[in-house]
């Protein structure tokens, strides 16, 4: 990362002259953004004094304000801090051929939070990795994201901060904190240029902009939107269509795991009914339990077609008040949905303190559907075993408790279940063509499920397999899978 | 309204009988729902004791978990609280195919200030007429509105209560104020067939039910939903798609308004500036007083094509924090918006307490583009005046502000501009043929735009018609009536 280019003063002459130039293409780049296969997030921090809201509200007036939102993450609402700290940026997420601009971000805590500590915490590193993390996955995603500090020395910092103190209308911006943190300018400016360093990568870089000088300092972070748009458009017109193809395995423990699961389990009515009866109860108090400690839980339920998902979903729901939980059916994702990162519609749904959501079928769509039918590209799968590992880590990091099925059933048993549906009248609705079609892939599913089982089975969410060739044996062993682990993400 | 109908008590072997088919008919008409072109809302409510919880929980049981959501509404979050009531309902109500439960509605507020009163106050009574206004308009729009009273007498009522009184499981549940209620049951009894006759209407029928019988009465409910929705299907199938016609003017007034407006105002560049900045400075403190007093504001920007909302609205804006307002373009719904009613897109980005929120087009397209491109039926268009009528009252009744423009140029100067548009290279993406097609229906336009500044003209939200042959002249009006109006309803 460079060092600010130093800037001389410009004067309000030259600068008039230059404005309406840089306007126009402004205005010329949001028309082509609108049409783009991308959207920009511009992120704008700063040293105390660096005006990033008369910068922003500069590059307001130049923009068109149509296309173009502004979010400020003051104080977190209720319903924000009920769940991970990122749900409040995904949820204002630019979508496709959208400008975001924040103004504030997850940098404003960690920076604040520095101000205060003597030393770097290992939970710091955490929180920059997890940062480092969240932009890469922007920047794979088709988010051109600009981000900007405003810089200042310390001199100019003095004189700035005496500019304000002395104009009547902005007096009241120079708090004693604003005051200290200009006594502590040099540990401030350390800090800030470590948590830079580490956050710096492609996809995301940081340009420093000599602040000292205001309309420098506008007319050069225009320039940088532009100049990015610029290099950003002719990359994605340029990238070449890679196509999607089912590879070998990438991890084979999965498939290997998936294939030696024992399925010929039997379980009478009478055992069943009784166990059930037991288990279902006990369930009911630890999901009580749960929602008293306010810990959320979230469900994922993956599995061949046919292979009871709905059914269980329906035994395990009997166990919670009706008002506490959500069922998410995920099938075609919505334009809304499509026009952002395929984890954004995911996040949408992620439950309040003390509420459930179970999901038939997720977000391993990406690494399965997505994977096997093209509907992504290569690398877009690849990447998204780290993203996904991510996400679910950032769910427990949180408090809430994840349980993910994978239901397995053999080729045998989901024919015998195919024709069972075609015959039967009220069942015909869950049979169709694509099932059929996804039928004959099922050796490249195996591989694809087997990567999902090798690659996304963490120490917090761990995949629990569950033999569904018996129905009543499966429900059976997701009761009591789902019941132990919230009972021991309570105790622990 | 018939009394609730006698049940004679149920045996558990008679009722586990006939549950299997009632689960095999409430899936189907799931099915069936799914590819309809409506949703269903039921709304749970009824006497202390009547086993609201335990219905719903039964309910859910039986449909599958996957097309269905059921919402308590307790406590309001913060984010609802800075938002009029009826907001958090509408961001549950459930889309195109699916159905919403409902525990707890905007009866539970009415009836619970209702227990505490003496006698009916005139505000009570205007709720009542807000929530007949917004059932209503969910029934008139493709919802199956299903409203359930679980009545039960004094008598049961008592059994009821001792019943959860001696298990130890549920005793908790009998507070001092359900025992209050108890005692005052007359009292209740009395209020809520109040409410219940103020609401009882076509297409949101009340349907009492007898909840002593537990198990009598989930058979009854679930009937009830099939049945509505048997009656439901037929009607919808057989309502012919009534062709919309340009009809002549409903009410001539805001056509006069509209062909009387002088439209040849002179204003230099020299004076327009000075006052501009006048302006501006006073519109910027009026935004901040409202914010300040945690008045949030809301503007709507109607117009011919190119009469100027675009630049008007950068205008405006430039007076603004950035971070505290947002555009909102209004072009083809997306398909979520699409599976909702006309007005739940609008709803949905309506502000925070103290924030602005600017529509570039708004709900009236409704009277307009869809009154005349035949995008809705006409009655629909018809009775969209009433409804766009209560939704502004409701904005402003919370306090927020409502400023509304209808930019108004002459044929001729739209022409003028089309052509502009089309030989200056950068204006040329804001022409298309189906401008060109817009102007060539200018006098049915017209009519539709008389119309609504007729019967959309509410003292609590008039228009404001703006000349704007004159660039200069019209912005500088708008900034003026804006301003005014802030200052007034703040000062009000």
């Amino acid at each position: 990362m460079a060092s600010p280019t130093a800037v001389s003063r410009l004067t309000k002459k030259a600068y008039e002259a230059r404005v309406p130039g840089l306007r126009e293409q402004l205005v010329q780049l949001q028309v082509r953004l609108k049409e783009s296969p991308f959207k920009i997030l511009l992120i704008i921090a700063g040293d105390e004094g660096g005006g990033r809201a008369e910068l922003i509200n500069t590059l307001s007036g130049w923009l068109d304000p149509r296309g173009v939102e502004t979010f400020a993450f003051r104080e977190q609402t209720d319903e924000e801090r009920e769940r991970p700290l990122m749900w409040r940026y995904w949820r204002c997420l630019p979508a496709r051929g959208r400008l975001g601009i924040f103004a504030g971000s997850w940098y404003t805590e960690t920076l604040r939070e520095q101000a205060l500590a003597t030393k770097t915490s290992p939970r710091v590193n955490h929180e920059l990795a997890r940062i480092r993390h969240f932009e890469k996955l922007l920047a794979d995603n088709d988010t051109l994201v600009v981000k900007v500090w405003l810089h200042l020395t310390k001199q100019d910092q003095r004189r700035r901060l005496k500019e304000l103190a002395d104009d009547p209308d902005t007096a009241w911006r120079v708090t004693d904190e604003v005051l200290h943190h200009h006594r502590i300018y040099g540990r401030l400016a350390r800090m800030a240029e470590k948590i830079r360093a580490a956050t710096h990568q492609p996809g995301a870089p940081w340009t420093l902009i000599d602040a000292s000088d205001p309309r420098a300092r506008n007319l050069a972070v225009a320039r940088l939107l532009l100049r990015r748009f610029e290099v950003h458009q002719k990359r994605e017109v340029a990238r070449p269509a890679s196509r999607p193809r089912i590879t070998k395995s990438l991890s084979p423990a999965g498939l290997r795991r998936l294939l030696e699961l024992p399925l010929d389990q039997k379980l009478s009515a009478l055992d069943y009914e009784a166990k059930r009866e037991k288990w279902l109860g006990r369930l009911n108090a630890a999901v009580r339990a749960a929602q008293e400690a306010k810990r959320s839980i979230v469900f994922v339920f993956e599995g061949w077609d046919a292979a009871g998902k709905g059914g269980a979903i329906r035994r395990l729901t009997s166990a919670i008040d009706a008002r506490d939980y959500r069922v998410i059916p995920i099938a075609k994702p919505t334009d809304e949905e499509k026009a952002h990162h395929y984890l954004w519609r995911f996040w949408r749904h992620v439950p309040r303190a003390g509420l459930v959501t179970l999901y038939d079928r997720s977000w391993y769509g990406r690494v399965l559907v997505e994977r096997l039918e093209g509907f992504c590209r290569e690398e877009e799968w690849r990447r998204a075993f780290a993203e996904i590992n991510d996400f679910e880590e950032q769910l427990t990091e949180h408090g809430i408790i994840v349980v993910k099925f994978w239901m397995h059933v053999s080729r045998d048993e989901q024919l015998r279940r195919f024709r069972e549906r075609e015959t039967t009248a009220y069942k015909q609705h869950k049979i169709n063509d694509e099932d059929w079609r996804n039928r004959r892939k099922w050796h490249a599913y195996e591989i694809a499920v087997g990567d999902m089982l090798s690659l996304t089975d963490t120490p917090f969410s761990p995949w629990h397999l569950i033999p569904a060739n018996n129905k009543r044996h499966a429900r059976l062993q997701i009761l009591k899978t789902a019941t132990k682990t919230i009972e021991d993400a309570l105790a622990g």
